[in-house]
């Protein structure tokens, strides 16, 4: 019998890269001890939610028994949360951003489909460069979009706006970015943002549906070394930011998120309200209200980003030591080195071997590479050092 | 410009007539004052969590700050949850369900856009009775399935078997049931859901794609009078239970439910393995994990379901008085009565005029009746009399 549809069992078969190394991780974890694995496979913050967060905690349980305290809110979000999200993106974006022009949404993810289902008619195309988090291709892909990853220029993984031009068809209804980037750690620079921005406005200069610049940017608060994340809104009419509380609150299992849009856009009240209908009737109805309640009273406050420092440091040691070449990641807190032998699967294999878990490029439709996230302690990355030497010497004999 | 598709800007043209009322019954509150207005458009529920939702709390806020305590959880939700979940289905249902064949969800919604998302190739149809929530539409209408609403027999509103097979065509993909129902309170008897799990049975003898019998059942806590509400899932392999924690907890915004599928399902871990994979593809990732550890902390509790039975009896002779024919609910915190005159349109707009909201029967696919929901103080059904009774004269003259 065929009990799921055609397209989401082929998904079923080609099951994500980084969910099968969360299973290989548990079971090495199993038959190991979690303690002699090293797993920088997942980006599961494990940082403490800032110290305000227990407070805020027992404010809502006290408020918990008044009646509708934890009932239906507007499909949009609190509207106190929607106006302080509104005025903080103000300031951040550099755009007069009002709570008309936010939703709140279910995480980063669900801002992406109750977007794309607002906007995507059978057939349209979503621009990405690539490396890329892939399921972007199913939150577009729900709705009948198609994914066209544009590859990214190494070594700096800034994207290639010629090839990103090229790509663009009169199908193409977003151009999706992220940065600091996953899975790159690079950071896009203010030049490159300016001559995007002006690649979509000449496209809508002739378009009735016009083309969007979509800007996924949960790390924005996760850049090192004083490297400038610049604002996205200022950059076209056309231009909407969402993020999430998932990083920067360490609340990633609470959901909440958010998209605001461009003031300037053309018809952008018609936006927003199909977005806060798509929000509503894809099943989210509206983000958590816990965790709204939580991310307001925390609006102010951050991990500590000091700690993810030290670790890329750590990383960055580690991968030296066994002779790996990389980019050293600007923001968010991942690494996407070269796979010692050009073959990402192999060396990745073979990182298994010595219980190091790690993605492989081709799990972020750029193959050669390999992603290692360093969401655990600091003496996890020291003591996997011989793993990567080791590993290193599997695919590589004596010498890199 | 067209910034929004077309299938999204036709939904919006015709927004839901709960929503329309919603925003009058804003308008009148803001212009009389709230007391003034007699809202019984909307199912908020408005009874208190149970007392337990604090201790609750309090015991979160001290884990808040354990490192992943708000993390990401598995996307079929915490496995504690889950365990506790299925013993509970179990002894429901009287069904053997375990925890792999539950997967949580965020609110039933997001069970069913999750399980619709599964299952449905574009052009698949879904059948369910009439009245019948008009979301249910956009749910499967997402991913190209359509809903054929079959009406219901009045005045008991029990689904017409006859018409429902009659219904059935080689792309109908499910059934979907509601009992207690909304709008109508009744509850579905066991002969009839019978005779439903063999139609079922007899449509899937010959079938490569299996016909799905889907229960949605957030109101199984709240029937009165000790009516029966038989379990659905004995009925045939092919039935699935979803449900939520919105009413029988008040914890509607914190968007917690669950999917559960009969265990003799064949292929029932390909399909939960599915549901799992939609549910993180949809963007829900995971439901929330603070409403997850509430709803297990709360599993055995319930709000207080003698307040929704004195406002049942209250709206009742206020509609007696007001010369209002009606069946009287079983179930859910719903009245569907007949309007008087016969033009359920018009005898909205007649409440509306003596600040009574109630939503046309129209906005369930239903036309003649109209939907109260009582989700308000006992003192407000109490106070809206004279208002039943004034727009019953503005439609009838004279006398009913």
């Amino acid at each position: 019998m065929r009990v799921v549809s055609e397209g989401v069992g082929r998904q079923m078969a080609g099951a994500s890269w980084i969910r099968r190394m969360f299973e290989k991780g548990l079971e090495l974890k199993q038959q190991y001890g979690a303690e002699n694995v090293f797993d920088f496979s997942l980006g599961n913050p494990d940082i403490p939610p800032p110290a305000a967060a227990r407070e805020a905690l027992l404010g809502l349980a006290e408020e918990a028994l008044r009646p509708l305290g934890l009932g239906y809110c507007p499909n949009a979000g609190l509207p106190v949360f929607r106006e302080a999200l509104a005025q903080r993106l103000a300031r951040q974006q550099g755009v007069a951003v009002t709570s008309g022009q936010v939703v709140v949404t279910c995480g980063a993810a669900g801002a992406l489909t109750s977007f794309f289902r607002a906007v995507i008619e059978p057939g349209d195309e979503v621009l990405c460069p690539a490396p890329y988090f892939v399921e972007y291709g199913a939150y577009c892909g729900h709705f009948g979009g198609v994914l066209r990853p544009v590859p990214a220029r190494a070594p700096d993984f800034q994207p290639d706006l010629e090839a990103m031009e090229a790509a663009v068809t009169d199908r193409t209804r977003a151009i999706i970015i992220n940065s600091p980037n996953n899975p790159t750690g690079c950071v896009y620079g203010r030049a490159t943002l300016e001559r995007l921005g002006a690649l979509v406005d000449r496209v809508n200069a002739t378009r009735e549906r016009p083309l969007f610049l979509v800007s996924d940017e949960p790390y924005r608060f996760l850049a090192y070394d004083g490297v400038e994340v610049p604002p996205v809104l200022p950059l076209t009419p056309f231009s909407l930011v969402l993020g999430s509380f998932s990083k920067s609150l360490s609340l990633a299992g609470e959901r909440v998120g958010y998209l605001a849009a461009n003031p300037a856009m053309p018809e952008v009240a018609t936006l927003m309200g199909a977005v806060t209908m798509t929000n509503r009737t894809l099943g989210f109805v509206n983000a958590p209200v816990l965790g709204q309640r939580l991310a307001l009273a925390l609006l102010d406050t951050g991990v500590d980003v000091g700690v993810y420092d030290r670790r890329r440091q750590a990383m960055a040691r580690v991968l030296d030591a066994a002779g790996i070449r990389y980019a050293m990641p600007q923001g968010a807190f991942y690494f996407f080195p070269e796979a010692p032998g050009g073959d990402d699967q192999a060396f990745v294999r073979a990182l298994l071997g010595h219980h190091v878990l790690a993605v492989p490029g081709a799990g972020f439709g750029f193959p050669g590479h390999f992603r290692l996230t360093f969401c655990v302690e600091e003496s996890v990355i020291e003591r996997s050092a011989a793993g990567f030497a080791a590993a290193v010497r599997d695919v590589c004999g004596g010498g890199v």
